[in-house]
């Protein structure tokens, strides 16, 4: 006999029982334009604005612009009446500037992903091999595909190419990050590629966070690590960070362009990129390629910030990029000290489970190329007045 | 011994052969600012911008503004950085209009499907039951949460009754397109409630295609029935479609947008709507709430091109909101029939295998609240005079 609920929902409220009782509440918290804007309210050390592009004068005109000439939508999907010349242009341009034969925008980054995993690495008979550390959207891409998914320890060449080796004559694809968004370490490209070279595998990299701050003039991550326009090797970004706008980006061969296009079910049946969307990361890209300092700008802010807090005794990885990622000694400690700084104007991220892959709780920083040192300096004092105990083991050590 | 191929991407071309010898090549055609705009260019009947809303100017006015207030992007995930005040005011508009008790916004329709089906029907135990003709968001929705999905025929609220009968005492959601985008026919809301309510299980409506075009002002095929913010009852939209813009909200009680805050893997971890979109929406929505009569004309100017059509002998369904679909017949056919209709200046829509669940080809035409009598007229005039031979039965028939 159906069991007919007083309401379909009610176990909802049980989780929000256990949610709480285990202090794992998360909320909305909207913020005023003032907020991180420069000069007025707090400093924002939690965005992924890495070079300071999202409010960029000629970044913000541009989306109007784009908007006043093609519309606040793109009115269809790509393949019926989304795709204008200005998402054209912008994919020309991002494959130029990244160093590959051909570039697909999408809505998001998370949708590149989903596209990329599942049209790559989703025939029944295939094997994906993903990093342990890596992104939700390449996870859920996993899942999404056919294919049988090895995960594998993080950033372990050869981890993976133990997994490639016992599955010999498989049609393989190996995806990482190229910087993960948790602790703000590198992938080991190189190694990475040789192995998927040796083993005939394809292999994708998420460059969500080396795009804009790693590589020659901000080119990115695989740029860097020569792997750009390599055979088959295709790389995802994000329009939302470095670039300060909102979309995502699959590059790679013509040839895997064009199967994206005839068979990625997020992009055939997902709304084009919103041109003004479109059009400020055009401009952003601009900007970038003009000021190529604004890479190695972020680089070393997130030098300062971690030499900073660990010269004082927190726990932080070395940033690879333009994240840092700082150690609570618990959920609850964490979120008290994102809620400290924050009162002392200071906008810094908060890490928690089930958003951490090992379950240790983090503060985390973002670098920003548009910071002075003087922010810099402090952004470190605030860190480090509002460290809880037990996160920093020699915090008696005067910050510089 | 792994096989270590020339290049991991060789398979693609084989696939890319396979399409071609089918017939079922897509290629993206980027249009001109001109295209379909009034009084210039081509007649878009294409695009899914059924209020002719997405170049009112201000619609794209309030989307230059929010990025020059706000900035170009989010800068962030929703939980961090990613919420502004912008986004606050339109998940509040959005649930006043459509008669909900909270919204949250994704970056775009399809996340906020994705997010629904796994966090309301992501549970191990539950049961998600899923009509034949769902939009792909939908049934990847269904693919990515760790629910047992049934899928039942297309419209049939006997057939969800029985699957429903079959697993007593799950937790169960019943998913639904309220407008199915490839034939246009409305979903049969009232009874698939009431079956759900009798069986204790949860109703989600992808209400897509309904908001802005159905019930009272355009408050959407779930406003129509009389379900909004009914006990069990969720509902999810785009922005993309007749607000213009891009983007999508879940809408429902405030705790299951709680849940959803706290669980949906498509909120948490990727990065907010560019404020532009989340302003172009808010604006649109402006724009319903003084002209309700828009919503009335969308649904007039579908019937005109529906029974100018039929009348002529052309096989079509009958719109119940602002999509009509005309059977083609074949995939061949269907694809030079829109070629020749976008060289007499009419852009349509053409849905061929895969796209299509049926395997049937279709040309798709959207009606928009700002054509004139005399562009639907043209409309017809130009889809008759380009029609493949075996589309119409009775093609003799002069048109009105
Ligand atoms: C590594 C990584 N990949 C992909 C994404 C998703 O990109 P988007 O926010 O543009 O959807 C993110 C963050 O948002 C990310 O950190
Ligand atoms: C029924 C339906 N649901 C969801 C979507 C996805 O919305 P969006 O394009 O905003 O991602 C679409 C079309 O794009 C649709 O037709």
């Amino acid at each position: 006999m159906p069991l007919a609920c007083q309401d379909a929902f009610d176990w909802i409220d049980e989780e929000a029982r256990r949610r709480e009782r285990a202090g794992l509440v998360r909320a909305l918290r909207p913020r005023e334009a003032e907020d991180g804007a420069d000069g007025a309210g707090s400093l924002d050390l939690a965005g992924n604005d890495y070079l300071g592009l999202t409010r960029h004068p000629e970044v913000t005109a541009a989306a109007g612009a784009a908007a006043a000439r093609w519309g606040a939508g793109a009115t269809g999907s790509r393949l019926v009446t989304g795709t204008t010349a200005l998402h054209a242009e912008l994919e020309a341009a991002l494959a130029r500037f990244c160093g590959f034969e051909a570039a697909l925008v999408f809505s998001s980054g998370y949708a590149a992903n989903l596209a990329a995993l599942t049209a790559l690495g989703g025939h029944r008979d295939a094997l994906v091999v993903s990093d342990a550390g890596n992104h939700a959207s390449i996870v859920d891409g996993c899942r999404l595909g056919r294919a049988e998914t090895a995960v594998v320890p993080h950033a372990d060449p050869e981890a993976v190419r133990k997994t490639l080796a016992a599955h010999p004559g498989r049609r393989s694809l190996v995806v990482t990050d190229s910087v993960f968004s948790v602790d703000g370490d590198a992938a080991p490209l190189g190694a990475l590629a040789a192995v998927c070279r040796a083993a005939g595998a394809a292999l994708l990299v998420d460059d969500a966070h080396g795009l804009g701050v790693l590589g020659d003039g901000g080119r990115g991550a695989v740029h860097a690590a020569g792997l750009a326009g390599a055979p088959g090797t295709v790389a995802t970004v994000t329009l939302s960070k470095s670039l300060g706008s909102q979309g995502g980006a699959v590059l790679g061969p013509a040839r895997v362009v064009e199967h994206l296009v005839n068979t990625a079910r997020t992009f055939i049946f997902d709304t084009g990129l919103a041109p003004a969307a479109a059009g400020a990361a055009l401009a952003a890209l601009g900007v970038l390629e003009r000021e190529p300092e604004r890479a190695a700008r972020a680089r070393e802010v997130a030098s300062a910030l971690y030499e900073g807090l660990t010269a004082a005794g927190l726990t932080a990885a070395r940033p690879d990029a333009a994240v840092i990622s700082v150690r609570a000694p618990s959920p609850e400690a964490a979120l008290r000290w994102a809620a400290d700084c924050r009162a002392a104007g200071l906008l810094v991220g908060c890490f928690r489970p089930p958003s951490v892959p090992d379950g240790v709780s983090r503060l985390r920083l973002t670098a920003r190329a548009d910071l002075s040192d003087r922010q810099v300096r402090a952004a470190v004092r605030t860190v480090l007045a509002t460290a809880p105990t037990g996160a920093a083991a020699r915090q008696e050590t005067t910050p510089p």
